[in-house]
This record gives C-alpha cells, sequence and structure tokens, in this order.
C-alpha cells in the first residue's frame, strides 16, 4: 500500500486543447482571486475593533497560501503537459500532475478557516479551545483519508478510492454538523446586526464544502480513472474535478474571507459606514 | 459551435518586427502603470475619510488583479511567437495566445469597477444594491457573449463574430446608459466640490468604454481574421485590437481609479491639500 507509485498519480490523460486550456485558465483565476482577497482582508483590518482584526488576519493568510499553491498547483499543470503533435490536443509529458499542492494548501488552510470561523465569533475562551481541538484533528483526518484516494490512477482502483472517499466523508460531515449547530447556538449570543450574516455564512458553507466531494466524485469516476490510466476515454471527469476544486477553494476561502470580513464589520462599535450605500441603510446597521 | 477549437483563438497572424514589438511593449507598460495606480490607491486609504476607503480599495484591487492579467498576457503573447528565421518578423510559434486572461480579468474587474464608483458616490443603501445587481449581470452578460465571437479566427467565421459583438453590445449599451444616467441623477445629492469631477468620470466613463468595442471591430474585420488564419495580409488589426484593449483598460482602470480617488477626496472633510497645488488653489477646494 505504501510503495512509492501508490502515494502520488502516475497517469495524465490526454486532454483536448479546451479541456487544458479550462482547467489552466481556472487556476490562473484561482491565483487573482486569492491575491487580490488577500490585499483586501490585509488592509481591511484597521476597518475593524481590534477584537475582530485576528479574524481577518487568519482569513488573509487563508488566501495568501491558497494564493501560491494555486500558483504552483498551474505550473504543475502546465509541466505535465505538452501540445500533442499536430496541435490537436495536450498530452502527457511524464512529469506527473502534483495532487499534493492541494492537500498541503488545505492542511495549512482547512484549521486556519476553522480559526477563522471561531475567532470572529468571540465564544468563550475554554469553549473555543475545546471546538478548535475536535474541528482541526477532524480537518486533518478528513484531508490525510482524502489523499490516497486521490492519486488513484486505475479503474482497477475505483473500489479503493470510493473506500477512500467514504472515510474522509466521516470527518467531513463531522466537521460540518459541528459548524452548522455551533453557528446556530451561536446567534443569540450575537449582536442583531451580524445575525443574518453568521446565517449567510452558514448557508455558504454548507453550499461551497458540499462541491468537494461532488468534484472527488467527478474525477473518480471508472472512466475518469481509465482516462487517467491512458485509455482513449473522455477524460471530462479530470476537468470536472479540478475546475470543482478551484471554484469550491474560490468561495470557501476568497468568498468565506469576504464574509468574515463583513460580520466583523457589523459587530465592531463604531462602524457607520458599509462598502456601498450610507450608513442609516447599510446592511450592517439596518438590521440593528 | 461549443466544438473545443470554437472557444479558444488558434490561430497567430505573421507579425512584423514593429508590429510584434508595439503589442509587447504597450503590454509591459500596461504592467508598470496598473501596478502603480494599485500601490497609490492603496496608500491613499488614510488621506480621505474612512466613508471613501472602500472605494478607494476596490479601486486598487482592480488595477491589482489587472497588473497581474497584464503580466500574464505578456508572457502569453511572448509564447505564442518567436523571431522568424532571419529576423525579418515573428511568427507563432504552436502555442495559441491565450484571450482569455482578459475576459477572466474583466469578469473580476468589471463587476469591482462599478462597486468603486457607486462606492465613492455614496448613494442609499437600498438603491445602491439595486443599481450594482442589475449591472454586474449585464456586466457578465456583456463579457460572456463577447467571448466566442474574440476567439474567431477565420475569416469564414466573420458574420458570427459580428453577431457575438452585436450581442454583447446590449448589455454594453445599457450598462453605459445607467451610468450615465445614474451619475446625472446623483449630481445633486453630492457635494459642490465633487460635481465637476463627476462630471468629468461620466465623460471619462463614455469615452475609454467607446475604445472597447472599436478595438473589438479592428480585429474582426475580414483581413484582421485572414492574418490570423494564417494569411499573408497585413495583421495590423490584430495590432490595433491588443492596443486598443490595452490602452482602454489602463484608463478605464487605472485613469479611473484616479478619478475615483480625487472625487474621494474632494467629498472628505478637512481635506486641504491637493496633490499638487496648494490648499487656496486646489481644483476640490475652488469649487465649493
Amino acid at each position: 500500500m505504501f510503495d512509492s507509485f501508490s502515494l502520488l498519480a502516475v497517469g495524465m490523460p490526454d486532454l483536448s486543447v479546451l479541456q487544458y486550456s479550462i482547467v489552466d485558465n481556472i487556476f490562473s483565476m484561482t491565483v487573482a482571486t486569492m491575491g487580490a482577497a488577500a490585499i483586501f482582508l490585509f488592509l481591511s483590518r484597521p476597518s475593524v475593533d481590534e477584537a475582530y482584526r485576528p479574524a481577518l488576519m487568519v482569513s488573509g493568510l487563508v488566501v495568501t497560501i491558497a494564493c501560491y499553491h494555486y500558483f504552483m498547483i498551474r505550473h504543475s499543470w502546465s509541466d505535465a503537459y505538452m501540445l500533442a503533435e499536430g496541435g490537436e490536443g495536450y498530452v502527457g509529458t511524464g512529469a506527473a500532475f502534483n495532487d499534493f499542492y492541494r492537500y498541503a494548501d488545505w492542511i495549512l488552510t482547512v484549521p486556519l478557516l476553522m480559526v477563522e470561523l471561531i475567532a470572529v465569533l468571540r465564544l468563550q475562551a475554554s469553549k473555543a479551545r475545546s471546538l478548535l481541538t475536535r474541528l482541526v484533528i477532524a480537518a486533518a483526518l478528513m484531508i490525510a483519508l482524502g489523499y490516497p484516494g486521490e492519486v488513484i490512477s486505475s479503474p482497477e482502483g475505483w473500489t479503493t478510492r470510493v473506500i477512500w472517499g467514504a472515510l474522509s466523508s466521516v470527518p467531513f460531515f463531522y466537521i460540518l454538523y459541528v459548524l452548522w449547530t455551533e453557528l446556530t447556538a451561536s446567534l443569540d449570543s450575537q449582536p442583531a446586526a451580524a445575525r443574518k450574516l453568521i446565517e449567510i455564512a452558514r448557508l455558504v458553507l454548507l453550499i461551497t464544502w458540499a462541491v468537494y466531494p461532488i468534484a472527488y466524485a467527478l474525477g473518480g469516476t471508472v472512466t475518469a480513472l481509465e482516462a487517467k490510466a491512458g485509455g482513449a476515454v473522455d477524460a471530462g471527469g479530470i476537468v470536472g474535478l479540478q475546475v470543482g476544486y478551484a471554484i469550491a477553494d474560490m468561495t470557501a476561502k476568497a468568498g468565506f474571507g469576504m464574509l468574515i470580513y463583513f460580520i466583523a464589520r457589523a459587530k465592531s462599535t463604531g462602524v457607520q459606514n458599509s462598502v456601498v450605500g450610507k450608513s442609516a441603510e447599510s446592511p450592517e446597521v439596518a438590521a440593528t
């Protein structure tokens, strides 16, 4: 099980020019989005109360780390492929695409995502510590159990991939369950202005996180694995997996970071102005 | 219509050394302009009232994202060409120039341009929200409908290109109409010092945005498409398109961002000094 090949993907499926370019371009857009979000979150710290600046700091770190990894992911993608002779498609160069960049990103950023959420909620310290411990352990398990399935590159490995995916889903659902119930429980202790936003955050969390298992499944169909193994079949599933992960990462990190910012603004005293519109009717103040 | 080649440009027309270099250099200048504008807008935030800092933040993000994309655009241009044997011109390497960078940039920045304008006007929140929703939907349509025409690479596709261009023009004119009328309507509620600047912004918007369809048209003449398809004709239209887009992007993003800064200064209380000149003669104060 732990020979060198089972922990690294080996097959790069043939892709059409369009398929290759969709993935290449979504990676580039993700770099731009994460980078812009990082600047926004870091520079916005003085606009919220001191108590909420750590939440923005951590949110900024999450998107910075993701910006770096998507830059590397894109390079790895570009190194793994070359234009086929005649220019009618892309074929593997022999270098494997490094799936581990994304898992390295998740190992670093998923715990930080938990921290930014708990920091902005400002729960009691003992409660926050216990929650974080459980969530971080679950996140580590979720990522570690997903990876061996991710790198399977042959249709015979389908069952094994499904098993790893299912194992990874246990901590995945546990995290979602804990966050959903904690966010719900925290609503009463939050200022009215922030409640609506926390409800939105709860929903965004559920929807964006749901994309990850879907992307994992798209890249793990028997056809997708046949394509990875070098079969002359449509590699659309592989494209779906990469695009799905990129979109989910943009929403769960940059989009979620923006929500953290809006919650921090809503909970800050003396913040009168929203990004758009006059204070009296700004969304933050309207709910008070 | 959606086969792999219709969504990606394929032909790189032969260019003279001058033609290649004009495009290469204008891309480089655009990187420098956008980067400098980003630093200016971010660092100027403390110089305006808290209420106008989000407008400068968003303006800074727009030029940051554009800086990244022009850097990538320039690389793609350089990857797509090589010096012909004998050094008498540039010929395609086989790698296609990635038109999608520019469209990815527009997808991210055009909505943000709407946000920065509305943020600096400080309309009522409900009004701002309704405006933004309409403008962002129209911007998405405009960009999505322009792209399939942009990547057409054969003279036979001329009619199709014109149709996509015409479809894209509908939301384009809608956006300009809405912004023009809203800017005009907002004049009465703006402080006297900002009115003149908003009138200038209205005009700048109209003039710079007019360059986009002109550039699109230059790159879509039958001759330009023949050049793209590999015909031995003058590729001046392709150069015109790239230069036109770059100039329009510099003005509509960096130039417009500067205007947003001046409007924010004019509307800030206690701002006595303009960038150049003494307070008594500064444009902001002169109009009061």
